[in-house]
Formats: C-alpha cells, structure tokens, sequence
C-alpha cells in the first residue's frame, strides 16, 4: 500500500511527533516535530527534517551545524499519530553537545545527568 | 538537585510526550501523553501511568490486559518538554498485541508490516 504523508493523523498544529532513535546502537536521541511536508522532505532527501515550532520553519538538522541526521527508516505507529526515525546521527544530536537530549535521569528523587558533553 | 513534576514544560493541555524504550534491549515500544500527576504517580508506584487524552483519565498500562510496564528509570530531555521511560515491558505494549507500536515501516515508498502479533 502507497504511503501518503496526508494519511498521518496530524494535530491541531498540523503536526506529529518524530521520535529519532540512531539505527545501530538504539540510543533515543530527540523528539522533534514533522507536518506533512516535512515528513515528505525527509523521505525524498534522506535527511531529517522537521518543522520548527518556535521558528515555524523547516528545520534540516544538521544544517548549521555539521550535525546531520541520515535516515535509515521511517516508520509510525498504530495510530498514525506519531513516528519513529531510525538514523545515523553525525556527532551530538543535542545543542548541549551530547549525543542525546536526555541526558537527565530521575534517580531518588533527585535529577541526576548522566551524560557528558562531547569532546 | 531535587526533581519536581511541575518544573517540566507542559504543552497547553498540560501535557508531556513520554518515550516508553524496553531497557534491556533499547527497543521503543510506543508514545503516550503524561501530566504532572500522572509523572508523579509513576514515579511514586514504579509502575507507568499515562494520561488518557480520549477518556481523560489516568491510565495504568496494562491494568485491564495485564500488560504492564514497571518503570526502570524515567529521563527527560534538554528541554523539560518530553520524558524518555525505561520500561520493562510485559507482553505486547500494542494494543494490537505487537510487542511495539511502531510495526509499519515505509519502504521505497510502501508502507510494510514489519512485526507480527505475539502468539
């Protein structure tokens, strides 16, 4: 069956959350936001695109910083509200220079990070 | 430095995205929706309560069907805006009785079915 992005149930925003997970160790990396133009950028080029909420512009990750993220796989879920993206990310994912942007862990009550900065 | 639920970025149903990843083996099992109250309850009972947008309640997975997830460590992410659970899943977290939410992918151009139902 042919995929249409218009068939992802988007919110109100005309959005859906992309969660991206690097493809061959697991490692959760981010969540960010796709409407359906990005979800059929992403496809077409190979590289993540989301949309960016708070500049409400298409975001290519990496695109400033040298950071890309290469798609491997698109996949959604039962719902068809929210996506998974295996990738290969290039150096940090996060803007705090990690690899991932949860790098905070609950532990005790206590918020502990359990993550360095990249060299 | 102590963890306060309302000290995440809530959107404006006053809600959080949540990742729930299989700790043992980093597979993402699905995306639920958490409020304050809901973080507070999983992380007070170690067992996953999400917010039910639908019915508008809580909602202990796996209550009914038995198909629990004992929270192993709850992390957030550089924003406040999206928590990261590391679970231990019993049975399929799908309510299609998949082990994971996300068993479509989209290949040259295709949606495919890449997991099957659990016996």
């Amino acid at each position: 069956m042919g995929f249409d992005p218009q068939s992802l149930r988007f919110d109100a925003q005309g959005l859906v959350p992309a969660i991206a997970q690097e493809a061959g160790t697991g490692e959760v990396l981010m969540l960010a936001w796709m409407n359906a133009d990005a979800v059929r950028k992403t496809l077409e080029t190979g590289r993540v695109t989301y949309w960016s909420r708070s500049r409400k512009s298409f975001w290519v990750k990496g695109e400033s910083s040298g950071h890309v993220q290469e798609l491997v796989e698109m996949r959604f879920d039962c719902d068809r509200d929210c996506l998974l993206l295996q990738v290969r990310q290039t150096g940090p994912a996060c803007h705090t220079n990690r690899r991932s942007c949860f790098y905070t862990a609950i532990r005790r009550g206590e918020e502990v990070e359990i993550m360095a900065p990249m060299e």
